[in-house]
Parts: structure tokens; C-alpha cells; sequence
């Protein structure tokens, strides 16, 4: 067991996570626009002043979720994808649990997602943060399609960027059409596209 | 010419198109959330109630607005592409029409796109109204690719509900990458996509 594990949080490091995970809920139901001290305060039974001492201002809360929700990410998707062999497996395994993990996101809503939305034209730390988080996970997708033309799992003369971009597209259709039209079958819809997508580039 | 073009606006009708107009951009920029009747009268130069004496309401004025952007959407993408010919042709003008659209839309954004997200989780007439604006887009979309399957200019075996969905994921990566990213190339890139996707479904 690792020392990360053994170690018991102190106390003001438990509630800072308690704070952060309710105000995640909460970014995830009604945006991090839509993030506020004083009901995230109300929310967990403290004073507006027990939660300014955990994070100095509004802002660096919303900073401090966007961060939490990356950490989220990377231990559902990125992470248990690293141990599958480069190549197509590992860009399998990100796909798949990319699209798990919006499938169940379903009823509170992607941050990433709705938060480029939000952020498109809203200059400033939170969207330089979204854009930040977001550009890595896209910078992961492509190095995961690189390799896997590098490993002759697709054509040598693949357009990653291109796949990555109808990748990121079938994904944002999943959560458009199950969130906001209600059309049952998008995640299956989102394999299926994947699935023609790679056959179109396998050599 | 049509007795449309010819009559004039009644000065009423010429106010409450203005106000739209200011309203629309207003929504575009800031999300139908961002909409006043305060902050409108304030661009519009004119009182409140002069506002509400065209628009009985908030909702009123958000419901107005949707219904105006679907109008000026149909004007540019659908009604042109009806005169193509039944199948693929129509299919590729309302798909190149609307990529157009997006792409000139970069600076302002998609009332249907962000709406989308903004109404996701939003109960009540607005959300009802974007719903149905952009269901019916769907289905047109489904109508023509239905069509170039009729026609033969596409296989018979053709999932026409999976095309459409690909094609509006294409879209959405469109407006996510070069509105939110900033991305250059996203317009390049989604008509690729839909010429991939055409020559997988091609007869």
C-alpha cells in the first residue's frame, strides 16, 4: 500500500474535499456560473466565512472544481487506460471510457462539455482553465492516435487530428441528444460512430 | 414581385423587429438567460415599458427571439436547399448551408448550440420551444437522408438516424473548437468529416 494510502486525511483537508465534491454537484447541475459561495454554504450546514477559509474567493473555487473534476477524469479514463498497449487499444480504452463516463453523466451534466459553452465568451481565469484541462485531454486522444499509426494499427497516412476531432464531435452529440433532445440510444449511437470511424482508418 | 416584399412594415411591426434584432444579438453573445427587458430598453434606447408594450413578457421576448433565429435559419439553410434535387444533393446543401452558418456564427455563437446547454436541465417554455426548433432541424436532416437513400445515392442499408447524429456531432465539434478552443481549421475540418462520412454511405 502506498503511502498516499495510508495516510488518513487531517481534518480541514476532509472538508475541503467535502466542500469541493457538493460544489461540483452543483457546477455539474446549474454551471459553475451558477456556483455560489453563500448556497454552497447553506448547502453544507457552514457559514459563508467557514467556506471563504477553506478557498479565498469565488473564483478560486470554481478553479479549485475544475481541477477536481479533471483529477475525476483522469482516474476514470486516462489512468486504467495507460496499462492497455499502445495503439489502438489504448485509444479503445479511452474512447470507451470516455463515453462510459459521459453515459453516466448524463443526469448531472459534463463540465468539460457545458463549460465551453459557458466560457466561450466569458474571458478569464476559469475559461483559461477549461481550455487548459480540456486541450490535455484532447493532446491525450492525439497521442493515443499518433502511436497507433505508429504502430500500424491505422494507416500511415491517418489524420489524427481529424479522427480526434470526429471523436470529440460524436461525444458532444452523445451529450446533446440524450441531455437536451431526450433521444434514448445516443451512447450506443456514440459506439457506433467510433466503431465506422475506425474501420475507416485501419490499415 | 410577392405582396410581401412590397408592403411596408407598419411602424409597430418595423420596433418590434428592431427590438428582436438587438435582442437576438443580446442572446447570441450573453445566452437567452443573459436576456433583459432592463438591459434591452438600455441598447434600444427606449423605456421598459415601451419593451414590454411590443413583449408581454421575459419569456415572451426569450420565446420571440428562438422563433426569430429559427426563421433566419430556415432563410438561409433550408428553404435554398429545397430547390436542390431530392437525395444527395439536398442532403449536401443543407449540410454545406449550415456549416456556413456555424462558421460565420463563430463570433456570436448558436442559439441552438448553446441553448442546448444552457436548457439542458432547464424545465418550462423556452427549453419546449429550442426542443422543438431544433427537433425539427433533425428532422429534416432525417427527411433528406432518407430521401438519397430512396433516391439510391446512398446504400440501403444506411442508418439514417446514425448519419444524422454523426453529422450534428461534426457541427457541435465545429462550434466547440473554434469557438471555445479557438482552434483554427474547425470549419475545414467538418467538412471532411462529411465527406468521409458520405463516402461510407455511398451506393
Amino acid at each position: 500500500m502506498s503511502d498516499t494510502l495510508q495516510k488518513p486525511l487531517r481534518k480541514g483537508e476532509q472538508t475541503r474535499v467535502s466542500i469541493l465534491d457538493a460544489a461540483l454537484a452543483m457546477a455539474s447541475r446549474d454551471g459553475l456560473e451558477g456556483l455560489t459561495i453563500g448556497t454552497l454554504a447553506d448547502r453544507m450546514g457552514m457559514s459563508k466565512s467557514g467556506v471563504f477559509a477553506h478557498f479565498g474567493s469565488r473564483e478560486d473555487l470554481q478553479i479549485a472544481v475544475i481541477k477536481r473534476y479533471h483529477h475525476q477524469f483522469e482516474q476514470d479514463v486516462f489512468f486504467p487506460s495507460m496499462s492497455e498497449p499502445r495503439g489502438l487499444p489504448r485509444l479503445q480504452s479511452l474512447y470507451t471510457r470516455w463515453v462510459e463516463r459521459v453515459g453516466r453523466e448524463i443526469a448531472s451534466g459534463c463540465i468539460y462539455i457545458s463549460g465551453a459553452v459557458e466560457y466561450d465568451d466569458r474571458p478569464g481565469p476559469i475559461r483559461d482553465q477549461l481550455v487548459d484541462m480540456v486541450g490535455t485531454w484532447q493532446q491525450s486522444l492525439l497521442r493515443a492516435t499518433k502511436q497507433a499509426v505508429t504502430e500500424g494499427h491505422l494507416k500511415p497516412d491517418t489524420d489524427a487530428p481529424q479522427l480526434v476531432f470526429e471523436m470529440y464531435g460524436l461525444v458532444l452529440a452523445l451529450h446533446h441528444d440524450a441531455r437536451f433532445i431526450r433521444n434514448p440510444g445516443a451512447v450506443e449511437r456514440a459506439r457506433a460512430g467510433f466503431a465506422r470511424l475506425m474501420a475507416s482508418a485501419r490499415s
